[in-house]
């Protein structure tokens, strides 16, 4: 993992031909603009697909048969961005999947898929907290785990605001287990800055691939979820990546 | 299975609390309606799952470890309405999970949708044949099986027009299995007339929920891929199907 990490240090792909398993955040945008732009995919199935792909890692790490009735319950923090679109559709699958979500999502996005992605989820009797209790054993006593959809890479915390950032602050104090989807929310997606002191989650869901930052996760799960990425792009990307089986729609790494 | 679909003689839903798993035309459309109107569900979500999991339910039936290298050859006849947009996406997972699709869409539909997904295929380097071979044996021998996503409920085969007509011929003097999609292509949806004299797949993936015509099905293997049809529309249109097990996107019925 140490030498994929150094083969990366250049963002010019001419320089970096040798294969590895994290991106840089320009690498990751330069990826999603070729899958949305040349590939022609639209930002419903990008989200879509990640949301299904992370409600599914849940699946793996909490399944449902081991859960006794009343800890089926999962609070899903979502921002203003895609990270938080991406929360929506995964809190969705989990109630597909027979799940107890509960939604926080305090910032909302005027975006139209942002709110056709709401509306499902209300359509759905998903229930959307006005307020994050601040007592946070109280969070702690009501759900069985926390998913953190806050916060991608390229998103600033100063960017999203006073609730996002209280958020961010009591998902900190947390005893209850932590997913994070695609980067834990506020590290530093290239040097996981803050790794020491921020999130500590216990469940990394990586979206398309991992982030640099993701090489000093210290979690019991990393997933990747990322069967989406054609193998141009992989290969165009150097992506050295765990092979998917079946049907499978992420791969432990 | 008769009298399921005797209680679903009338079109008024309120003449029909009985429970059933058949759905008429003009259900099957009210039902998409709320989906999309009510729900707030994209066309892009709805064509995405029911690619998605047609291709899964290729996979149970035609499963990659028994097939010789030679034999991951699928054929996906894509009509210009919503069922062969389904056929586009199902071609591309297909592709993922490691089949060779190759893909016979003769009458292409400006909508951006279909554009989008025809895009996405040949960006995936998936094979467009120009023309359906005349000789049947030459599709016999070059493809395991041939998934028909040529007509869904509601589009008569006349308005497709000539080379999807033709194809529909092809298919009826095929010897390799047939895996439909929602419905045979060419049967009526609601009485399965054609049932004799049309197609005869082998399999049959309904989406959303059975159409009426699915009760003269009489092939191998039966499928409903509808996960995503939400509890409270499945009891308001008396839905009585099988459940869903863990996170699978298709029932066998």
């Amino acid at each position: 993992i140490a030498s994929a990490m150094s083969s990366t240090d250049g963002p010019d792909l001419a320089e970096a031909p040798e294969e590895r398993c994290f991106l840089s955040t320009a690498e990751a945008a330069a990826l999603e603009r070729e899958l949305l732009e040349d590939y022609r995919f639209g930002r419903q199935q990008l989200v879509e697909w990640c949301g299904h792909a992370s409600a599914v890692a849940v699946t793996k790490v909490f399944p449902l048969p081991a859960l006794p009735r009343k800890q089926r319950t999962a609070l899903v923090v979502c921002g203003p961005e895609q990270n938080g679109a991406v929360g929506l559709a995964c809190a969705r699958h989990l109630r597909v999947f027979e799940y107890e979500p509960t939604i926080f999502y305090p910032t909302r996005s005027a975006d139209p898929l942002h709110r056709d992605l709401t509306t499902q989820c209300e359509k759905m009797d998903i229930p959307f907290l006005s307020y994050l209790p601040a007592e946070v054993q109280l969070i702690n006593n009501a759900y069985r785990l926390v998913v953190d959809a806050v916060l991608g890479p390229g998103v600033e915390p100063a960017e999203v605001g006073g609730p996002c950032t209280r958020a961010l602050a009591t998902l900190k104090l947390l005893s209850i287990p932590l997913v994070s989807l695609d980067i834990p929310s506020g590290w530093d997606p290239e040097t996981g800055g803050d790794a020491e002191d921020g999130l500590r989650p216990d469940v990394l869901v990586s979206l398309a691939a991992p982030k640099r930052c993701a090489g000093r996760f210290s979690g019991r799960h990393h997933f990747v979820a990322g069967r989406f990425v054609p193998d141009d792009v992989r290969r165009k990307f150097a992506l050295r990546l765990p092979g998917y089986t079946g049907t499978d729609c992420i791969a432990a790494l």
